[in-house]
């Protein structure tokens, strides 16, 4: 099924407004969530709404939070989100970074008392469009063990880092820090396929490449996948983001993270609270004149793009041209939905007495 | 041979002062070289004393460096190295952003003009000593293809991020973004054995396990490998170290990065001045006390130490924890130093007439 953004993005605003969202928090959230869906990132786009919606109905999500400052100073802070959606309470983060970044070069804000923040670039360009360098990132429900671990310790906890260019789309570099995402797992547990060596592993921690070891108590393997191949980088990238998010802020870290899915419950001995964020903004004049920086990142751009391939089909992939290129033709041409992610989104529909989906 | 740390330290300040350094410089250089070898990095250590002292034959190494801020804001700064040896401008750079940081909360430089700066881990730890967050990271020569590029466009680009822990030593994140680090490769030329598939690949782009194809045209892989396995994602950290570092700073980036040997003569075309790095700090308690983030990464620290591991003989690795060891066994017994490095350095005291190494 292919749905117009403004099909979408109206439906999507009255399921958060159902909720008990203010009318703002209700365009914000839809708006994170339609960014993913335009950008090509099904996994994280209206395809969760059932999962924030069960969520709140479990009394996880505070769909009217008292986002605060509760830690400051010149260009650094610590946010309470108040257990309201990840949504609403990074965009807060992110334009108390962007102030500070405006008043002294730069600001770095640190989140507590979060929940699932939807995909990082939302955030982070939010400074590019200032002429800042944005930097985001989160903790995320422990499914990833470290090196030599056959428990799961970590989320795929993603890192952003997105910069502006002059001619060209913003370069942003978006990662889960896992070798794998969990949506390309869920891809090929539907299609019945099995996934390559070295994203997954069993329970005993054993290599495997069935797609449902993970649901049999296996974990994704960090980026690198194996210690021969710098597994150890992977682990301590998620690890970086794991402290920077939630040791840093007082949110729950490493297996103590809530899980994102409502049939599993929190940990009963949280060490914080909630999941945690980091995100931040530098501006760009704070180094050098803006367009001396956009000029060069321009070249830099164009010197990768028409670099020698290995197959001449295949050319070189500007970080964040892919999703770039995805929001121009799904603006235009609509988002396609695939049937499952219809029927739940219309079950919400019924549930919160709304219109159904329409083409 | 086994190098007390004292007679170590004495030669390589003796190197440093035969160069023309101030006894200020040489004694930091051998400081951070030193660090290097006693945290059991031994290619980045005194094994690397010839390399700065052919660039410095060539003049492309400046000994009496007027090094500068060019640009800056509250919390923001750019430096130029006047091409000095990073082993005094990183140091530099790291104390501006300190002074920023505790004034303001953080402090962020960008270094342009400036060579290869040893151990990103070194000036990291200049801020975890202030209890504050460390990060550093640099291009570097091109060795490194991005994903489906047969071109080396990037240098193996390391990050590091480091944080104070309460009982434990620093949890610090020193790591290539490529999948193997080129000392690991040399290792395996010395060896003459073959390295695993995955680290390089040769001239046209395909998969090699000769441990010498880097020297006839081949390529290290950046993190992960192969697209299959996340490569993108490696190369995309690699482009944010290169950015940030480079075309923030004014410094040449990607395949204009001047290489470390001096046999190879930089660009003739320089997008702009010397390498570049990029550094910064951030008060750990402009966030929350210091105290609490103490307690609460050293619980983090214990949670995953104390995993359920694969093999019971092989514990989890905190990210340091390998160098912070042998740095206490080293300072104790002494650094082993390989044949090879011991003839070069003793190369170096007949051309400079200073004593030779000794036991």
């Amino acid at each position: 099924m292919l749905v117009t953004e403004p099909v979408l993005r109206a439906f999507t605003e009255n399921i958060f407004l159902a909720m008990g969202c203010s009318a703002q928090h209700a365009q914000l959230s839809a708006d994170v969530l339609l960014k993913s869906d335009l950008r090509g990132i099904d996994s994280h786009g209206v395809a969760r709404l059932t999962g924030y919606v069960r969520l709140w109905e479990k009394k996880r999500i505070n769909t009217n939070p008292d986002i605060k400052i509760v830690y400051e100073t010149p260009t650094t802070a610590t946010v309470d989100g108040d257990a309201g959606l990840g949504l609403v309470v990074a965009p807060f983060a992110m334009r108390v970074a962007i102030e500070k970044a405006e008043k002294y070069g730069s600001g770095w804000v640190s989140v507590r008392n979060s929940n699932h923040f939807g995909i990082a670039g939302y955030h982070a360009l939010m400074a590019v469009e200032k002429d800042m360098i944005g930097f985001a990132m989160t903790n995320a429900s422990p499914l990833v063990s470290p090196t030599y671990s056959s428990e799961r310790l970590l989320g795929t906890n993603p890192m952003c880092y997105a910069f502006p260019a002059g001619k060209y789309p913003p370069l942003i570099v978006d990662m889960a820090t896992s070798a794998a995402a969990n949506g390309k797992l869920e891809i090929a547990q539907r299609a019945g396929k099995h996934v390559p060596e070295g994203w997954i592993q069993d329970k005993e921690g054993n290599p495997t490449t069935d797609a449902h070891a993970l649901k049999s108590g296996g974990a994704l393997l960090p980026l690198g996948s194996d210690p021969e191949h710098g597994s150890h980088k992977g682990f301590g990238l998620s690890a970086t983001v794991d402290i920077l998010s939630a040791v840093l802020s007082g949110a729950n870290y490493g297996p103590w993270v809530p899980p994102f899915v409502a049939f599993l419950e929190p940990p009963t001995d949280p060490v914080g609270m909630g999941i945690g964020h980091f995100v931040g903004a530098m501006r760009v004049d704070g180094f050098r004149p803006v367009a001396e920086f956009k000029s060069h990142l321009d070249n830099w751009i164009e010197r990768f793009k028409s670099s020698k391939t290995i197959d001449p089909n295949q050319k070189v992939i500007i970080p964040g041209e892919p999703e770039t290129e995805a929001e121009a033709n799904r603006k235009a041409n609509g988002i396609p939905l695939v049937d499952a992610v219809v029927n739940d989104l219309n079950e919400l529909a019924m549930r919160f007495n709304i219109s159904k989906l329409s083409l």
